[in-house]
């Protein structure tokens, strides 16, 4: 009878279940379409309450969803032109966080206010920066969203698990295996890593051995393949912390799939995370074709991320049980990997 | 960008939402129609469990919910006379807690009890004794609950936040706003309050700026206020350690409205409590017109009282996560009622 | 006023419901007929995730139910042959747990396996030893499951409870209290007990003062008593470690029930059990009569069995509540009991 070895034992100094995000960069936080005029809007980062208002006129802002007094939810308040009044005793905050009226108080005594989140909305997402450092320049577009020849859809939710194992799942190809009933037998091989203080990237050559694609796919990448016969599919995945992307060339020139997606851890401990997914297909010549199949499509994407969400999960629950990293990883792509999130990340969360 | 300021960090050395309801108090523990005869009800204590007891003849009785031998609930007992039996192995107490009978023992070798409670009955209500001293008198009335001048409504429910929530959102009359979708626009003034050592009472004014109030008040406070054309409606909540009270005088006299508030913590951590509510009107001259009109107080007040439970359970939601009370207040009455709270709770039950 | 006395608090060093069921024996972990072919099972022991595999051909065997790689369940993979295959990866694992595939690596470089778990299946039960211990000997039957004379019944449930309030409510049959409203009034009468290191038994003589027994019992009893006209009936419960059993005796010979139940831990906590019940009725001379009653006599057994896990369910509600066992044993047999069960427990597993 086999036992476990002390070899497959946690050996690492570092769990990386227990690395947070790093707060100082850009993470969002809701989707454009979930943050309506004069309707504040409850979102968090890692356990931090933050509530999104978008005045009637003017830029979505971000506080600290607790009112200075009495910390109940400013996102069950009301909007009142450039500011925000707490449900309660109606106290009211403008974007920078001031407390700017107590109805019951004189205005020389105002007490102090909330914190506040710089906050930038670009491509039908709002991002904010939740870290303590002095914000970098924020995104200008989020994957091809802004791109026209290339057709958007949004999507996502928010997943039981560690934002870390979602980077691994997307980065290690081999879990083909996992969607082979929705994506059929798919054949992965790896081809080559790059890597940088931030960012790593792994190609993917893949091969269909029965030629036989589901419909949804088989329509889009025979329409985009057009004439141009090589079959030499190729798949790059990116990490640039702590965003993700997924681009995948079927012939020479632009992807004909460009995935961006983004973790934002929801609780304390991070066990959760909300995922955002800009997935874009750059339109055939026949631009009609990619409507049609769209919801095929839609459909397609969300059975598999159905599935991961499914497995990573699962690895999250293994994590609460076991209470400690357990895994052994033998693929080296994903070494470096995990070694790229330690380092970037907030190992002071905990 | 305005940060959370050390000002604004909790700087008392007790944290008043771990402070323990005080046990040597009579506290409500049920309505008297909750407990039938014969019909052991099961009711608790800060996490003690406690049953409550009616024979067909004489006093309601209460006794620890947990039978002496395997500490099961005597709450899923049988009446038998003036004794309650254990429904497992049918061992049986009498109103003291003594264990009178052991089917399967000699009577000379019965086993210990159960500890026994301070029980009384008024006005509807079932008080207990859950503290070491030996008890005070019990109350001998409720508000106005007693006086037939009056009509009187029993109402209440769990509210999951502690009990000092509650005492704070009834003395600070400034959360008008919150109810400003049920009861209009009301500015209350804030009058004058008076102080001893376990009690206090803020007096307010009450201006309605837009003399629209809703229907179910408008019918009461006119027949109410008759020939007295005073508009000097005046509130007066108190606390008299543990309970409240409210009164609201729309002429001279006797109060229009004569409320009474218990709130009993139901768990060991008194993370909830349950509230009593006995609400008396005082009935006009066609004494009728207050039966027809009731069903619109009831609605409107149970209405108000859950605007309220929704508010203080949000501030619960708030200690919980941020572990400590972050409360930042500017209101002098209410920073009395914290230090009377504390002074007269239980430091020691964390 | 009684309060509960110092004599009535908890004495004894070893908290009974924190002792764990001893690993070193041999535990059903799941019906044969829940074993399908080539549908791997997810069973646990004790809060180990145990899969139990039945390939095509040959016998069920049981792995830890994790993969090596990423700990997710190699109960949601893939039977392939005589192995197990993983659902994310397609790491591969036979009988003994050793790795055997990983379609991404050369067959010279495989990782380290899974634990893997002696496995035996009897008379429609599978049992794993969890111990670390080399296991005895299997048991070669269950109570008379496997005895043509008898026609038996195989039920039972999850039961949140620590698996010593399981044997303690068995051998004390002065509970009858609780069936009161299922068994009419029965009066069991102690008579002896014998005990061995890691058994014992006690005897108990059953009379029925008013002689109406419930229909299922009656018919059944009657009909198997036949010419015997003595009315000793006699029951002995026995604890074999860490099994028990029930048999009763209505007339000379073989008894007339004979009921296996086995107590398994499900998490590592030991706060709930998964029971297994083995009900044997031997068959009366018109045979028949048994198929005929069966339905009756499942409801009784169904009804019985649950007011007891509702009770020793209120046993654990209590334990959590109170942490620690306040019991209060008043009858010697329960008392040696207790003991046994803490002498041949696992006091490590806290």
């Amino acid at each position: 009878m086999l036992e476990r070895t002390d070899a497959a034992a946690p050996t690492s100094s570092v769990d990386l279940r227990k690395v947070g995000a790093h707060p100082d960069h850009w993470y969002p936080l809701a989707w454009s379409r979930e943050v309506k005029v004069e309707r504040p809007f409850a979102a968090s980062f890692a356990g931090e309450p933050i509530v999104l208002v978008r005045p009637k006129s003017g830029a979505v802002f971000a506080l600290e969803d607790r009112c200075a007094h009495r910390q109940v939810p400013l996102s069950k308040g009301v909007v009142n032109g450039d500011s925000v009044r707490c449900c309660y005793h109606g106290w009211s905050y403008d974007a920078s966080g001031r407390c700017v009226d107590v109805p019951y108080l004189g205005k020389g005594k105002l007490p102090n206010g909330v914190k506040a989140y710089p906050c930038h909305e670009v491509d039908g997402l709002i991002f904010v920066w939740p870290g303590s450092k002095p914000p970098v320049a924020p995104p200008k577009a989020i994957g091809a969203a802004g791109d026209k020849s290339y057709k958007t859809r949004l999507f996502g939710k928010i997943v039981a698990c560690h934002y870390t194992f979602m980077h691994e799942n997307l980065m290690d190809m081999n879990h083909q295996f996992l969607h082979r009933r929705t994506t059929g037998k798919v054949f992965p091989r790896y081809l080559d890593r790059r890597l940088g203080d931030d960012w790593m990237e792994v190609d993917y050559a893949f091969m269909r051995p029965d030629q036989k694609p589901p419909l949804g796919e088989a329509v889009i990448v025979g329409s985009l393949r057009g004439e141009s016969k090589s079959s030499q599919d190729l798949m790059t995945i990116r990490t640039s912390y702590p965003h993700q992307s997924l681009k995948f060339w079927i012939a020479d020139g632009s992807p004909a799939l460009d995935v961006w997606l983004g973790y934002t851890p929801v609780d304390k401990a991070q066990r959760q995370n909300r995922t955002f997914i800009v997935l874009s297909v750059r339109r055939p010549k026949i631009s009609k074709l990619l409507d049609v199949v769209w919801p095929v499509l839609a459909w397609f994407t969300n059975r598999v991320f159905a599935e991961d969400c499914s497995i990573v999960e699962m690895e999250q629950v293994a994590h609460d049980d076991q209470g400690a990293d357990w895994n052994q990883e033998v693929f080296p792509p994903i070494q470096d990997l995990r070694k790229l999130l330690a380092e970037n990340g907030d190992l002071e969360c905990y």
